[in-house]
């Protein structure tokens, strides 16, 4: 007996027969025992087509030069948002022909408050004592995702993805067990199974983990909900909706790492095809010269990631290399070009062909020897790395596009992620 | 300058070019100094889709004999709704990008308070002090339609047409000046223009008129919605938003009656071909014999028309004649079937093929000779009556469907109503 968060993507709730089979995955929840609340996506598709809507009505507009200035983002939050409306009210219907007591709530029922930045907003609080009322009093709560109340009263939405930091950020509100996150994947595997095949779900992850994981290209789970559940120590599942019938998968736990999780070194090979590659040549050796390069980055709103500086023997001046997101590229190119004269570099070099391929695990914390493994690995393929960058729990590497599958294996297999340990946790 | 509100309906909002449309005439509106308001509908189309994706739910789930009651007009209210939020937030981004300011308003945003019988609730009270402040800075509030909050706070819909009803009371509480229908006709006809092609649009009709035609079978405005103008004299202009360029039609005006429009002893000439007759044969005539067939039909939950009743000379036992709605029917015969011995009757008689054709005009009350010119009228054309009904501005008359344009046309030309009269009223 406990309370749980149940969340459901756009594909779990994508048609009718989709709904009707999340409504039994609910009573199943509810015959154990357990109060239940459910936060759920639009039905896939329909988001899109909404946006399509204002997209269409604003760029035919600009068309015939009758655009005038002035946001839009808090309409399109009152249409955008409609798209949950739909599927919390239909599987509350779906629930009680189960005879299962459901009602539906909107953002700005249970409330949900967030700031004013329509589009993109922010959960500020969530004043979900009237949803638990109900919870106790034996009704399944349905709670439409990615949707809040502004401070004026308006409609406001999270941006892309943000059902799972409802779902996070309402289980932490109401105190729940759990939050169960459903999603068309079965759980969190130690490498891309597109790319290595015998790539294992693991049965534990810890959030420091599921963090970087998710910073560095596994797109499973939304960034900002792992850190709020590491931040609340909310256990988080991620399992899959499409199983039809037997005991469903039970996918993988984020959860706070325990001495168990420690046995493990590595957790995960992570790859990120997003890069760019920049480097400045013959760059004045002198102090203040990166901070300089970051600074101009920083004012084209440009996020610098990984970053190393080298020095050219022969005429004792300094290169500097960094990575930046593929899509800044551009801008990114103008930036540096306009500032040449007072960064004092001679000229640039761009590479759009980079993977950064990246291990993960807390146990490198109590670990050594974990990044000569992955520099053998990676040399005895010939694989060569630009750049390197660390952190605690992390070591990433920036190599050239062509090698990005090969080095997954390579790593995947270096650190023996395919083999199931005794250590019942990996 | 003046305070004034706008309603669209589904088809003049039924796509992102007529939206753009819309916008034109309310920035004229706007233009011309007016504080306005705008209620729209739904998208059309997308109100029945909404509806279907209930229906289909709760259908499957019958079919594999899963339901188990519970009644689902809360969640239906909320998913519906969403089609006037749609269309809301795309009219107030079209004005924008006309720089008219403007911002949409829900039901429970305004709010329209509502009981709680979902799906065909009832405005309790709408406190618009909030759209009131918004409009005097200057912003046109686009209101959705159709929609309220009730008292548990929940979403609630009026029913179907309810937006009508919705601008009504809007302009109402707003203490507007007027309150503008768009329609896809330009007003309100003389008799249907299909039938009489001489048929002509008025300039004024008066509130009980209106009411009259409404309720008899004219389906341009809902009956709540002119019995709410007529209550506070709210004059109601009745006009197409479909005229793409020059100077828009004038509609039609539903005010009070003035004495100038006394000088028209009949306005229009309404027909009905929702009506089936029934007659029972024999009834012992005693008193409270009408009474007792009255009772029948209410507790059945049928509305009882017209109603005649007559002696058969030969056995002194009476004939009870009344009308019904078609869709009625075979609930009435039922209810009737089972009444028969405490009614005290020997046999029924019913026809579908019939058709109330009425006369309407508040002239009617200090004018005389208006039965006699509706009955030789009639008659001429060898019309047989089956049964009268009348009211102080009315005349109603059941005949045999068949004749329906034949007496519609009869009428319309009996009192010369394709003359454009010396009187500017008419």
């Amino acid at each position: 007996m406990g309370r749980i968060v149940m969340k459901f993507g756009g594909t779990s709730v994508g048609c009718l027969d989709r709904i009707r089979h999340v409504s039994r995955l609910v009573e199943s929840e509810v015959n154990s025992g357990n109060e239940v609340a459910v936060v759920v996506s639009a039905m896939s598709g329909e988001t899109n087509k909404l946006i399509s809507l204002v997209d269409e009505l604003d760029s035919d507009e600009f068309k015939q030069g009758q655009i005038t200035g002035g946001d839009i983002n808090d309409e399109y939050d009152s249409i955008v948002a409609t798209g949950e409306q739909v599927t919390s009210g239909l599987l509350a219907i779906a629930l009680r022909r189960r005879g299962v007591n459901a009602r539906s709530w909107l953002g700005w029922q249970v409330p949900f408050r967030t700031d004013k930045s329509h589009s993109k907003a922010r959960i500020s609080k969530i004043e979900c004592s009237e949803v638990g009322i109900s919870m106790k009093q034996g009704n399944v709560a349905v709670v439409a995702g990615f949707q809040g109340i502004s401070d004026d009263r308006r409609i406001s939405t999270l941006g892309r993805g943000g059902s799972d930091t409802s779902a996070v950020a309402l289980a932490v509100a109401l105190k729940a067990d759990r939050c169960d996150i459903y999603t068309d994947v079965d759980g969190i595997y130690t490498t891309d199974p597109r790319i290595a095949k015998d790539a294992r779900r693991l049965n534990y992850i810890a959030f420091e983990e599921m963090l970087e994981l998710a910073s560095l290209g596994a797109k499973v789970l939304q960034t900002r909900s792992v850190e709020l559940a590491m931040n609340n120590n909310l256990p988080i599942r991620v399992l899959t909706s499409m199983v039809e019938s037997g005991i469903p998968n039970p996918g993988t736990l984020v959860c706070n790492e325990d001495k168990n999780m420690e046995e493990r070194v590595v957790s995960g090979v992570a790859y990120s095809r997003d890069e760019a590659q920049i480097t400045l040549l013959n760059l004045a050796d002198k102090p203040g010269m990166v901070a300089k390069v970051c600074s101009t980055m920083a004012n084209a709103n440009i996020s610098v990631d990984m970053i190393v500086q080298g020095i050219s023997r022969s005429d004792n001046a300094a290169n500097l290399t960094f990575t930046i997101g593929k899509r800044d590229l551009n801008a990114a190119l103008k930036a540096l070009k306009s500032s040449k004269e007072s960064i004092g570099f001679n000229d640039i070099k761009f590479d759009e062909n980079v993977t950064k391929v990246s291990v993960v695990g807390i146990g490198m914390r109590s670990h050594t020897g974990v990044a000569q493994t992955m520099f053998e690995a990676l040399a005895e393929r010939g694989i060569n790395i630009a750049v390197i960058a660390t952190s605690e729990i992390k070591i990433s590497v920036l190599i050239d596009a062509e090698y990005t599958e090969l080095a997954v294996r390579a790593l995947h297999s270096a650190f023996k992620l395919h083999e199931k340990r005794a250590n019942p946790q990996t």
